[in-house]
């Protein structure tokens, strides 16, 4: 909880998929003013932008960036490499999906922006349950970043202390389902699929696809998601 | 040094200024076929990104990337944001030509190069001497830097060792200097100023031209800057 003087401003990274939906919702009931940051980073499924235009604008965020960053000039992943394909089957160990640093890059602006905000509070969807064998959403690395971060920074060389919430670390994708409709969330406007369409209907295939479909089965909620 | 099987790949990072050319040299004297990675991101000082080329050039490298990223759009500090002046003589704590969590984000784009490599070596140029009081030129911050992305990557979980080198950390400007002529550096092609005109002119006037001009003196090596 936020102690008196605590600055009111987060940054919550937002990919316009159901987790960081979710986590939206969290920041803003925590009581922070929330600040939206997105990435075109050459992925394939450009839905997602759509996506996290309009749940911004439902949870009424105070401002929401799309940065431009391109990470496909590095290649290696089937999300951002065209002669890469995306599987659909789930695989043994780190999944050609992942995208090399994608969350340690994200964060790294979220940091920048944070900064220039005055901003002690990151918001990021990590999950290290139903995840996809991904690296970067494990507990050990976001603390890790945490203590990168406290070092970076003004904040910490000025004694602020400045927080990596990841408020899903520890959550099922049906318990995810649960808090978000708990605070109110429409889950049809987000968007998972790793090759959505351009109108955001998704291939019911994919690992993603496959998580998000059981969650809401879990869930015992009715899946809103338009399928291809 | 590297072991049997250490692949012989680094990513570099390279500004087109003086420290970085040298870290350069360091890495190729190591054995290392070099990938430099610089950055477009909104940056007053355009001619850098010309220096780095002529560099990168001049040193052989496998390869050189120029990654545009929009700092700017956080604004916040002098390098990047056009109501920021640049200062004229040496502030306390911080300066205003600090840009907010540059080094993360620089790093962390070369993280993604270095995973998709497969390289476990990123050279950095960071100096905690004759610095300008950035919080992530310190020791503890790369120490803590390099932790967390042996966390965030394939090499961290497939257990290869990522290692951040910062050949110049501990070297005063005279030093660095007397080491890149050690390894034949014309740092005439180099360009430190935060204000140089788009030929790559020094205003001889900034916190970096001064730090540069001290340096070659001490070093007692004619300066090859060229100056407006």
């Amino acid at each position: 909880m936020k102690q008196p003087g605590h600055n009111k401003k987060a940054v919550v990274l937002l990919s316009g998929g159901l987790d960081s939906a979710t986590v939206l919702a969290c920041a803003r009931a925590e009581g922070f003013d929330c600040y939206a940051l997105s990435f075109d980073y050459g992925q394939r499924h450009r839905a997602e932008l759509n996506a996290s235009k309009n749940v911004a604008a439902a949870l009424s965020v105070t401002e929401h960036k799309i940065a431009t960053i391109d990470l496909a000039q590095f290649g290696g992943s089937a999300l951002t490499d065209k002669a890469i394909a995306v599987p659909h089957v789930a695989s043994e160990g780190i999944p050609v999906t992942y995208v090399p640093a994608r969350n340690t890059v994200f964060l790294s602006f979220a940091l920048a922006w944070a900064e220039v905000l005055k901003s002690q509070d990151i918001y990021i969807g990590v999950n290290a349950v139903d995840y996809s064998g991904y690296p970067d959403c494990r507990p050990e690395y976001i603390a890790a970043y945490e203590t990168m971060a406290n070092l970076a920074t003004r904040a910490g060389v000025e004694g602020h202390k400045l927080s990596v919430h990841t408020p899903l670390i520890n959550l099922s994708k049906a318990e995810i389902i649960r808090l978000g409709m708990r605070h109110g969330i429409d889950y049809a406007m987000t968007v998972s699929c790793y090759s959505a369409s351009d109108e955001g209907r998704a291939c019911g295939q994919c690992d993603s696809c496959r998580l998000r479909a059981r969650g809401f089965a879990d869930a015992g909620v009715p899946d809103p998601t338009q399928y291809l």
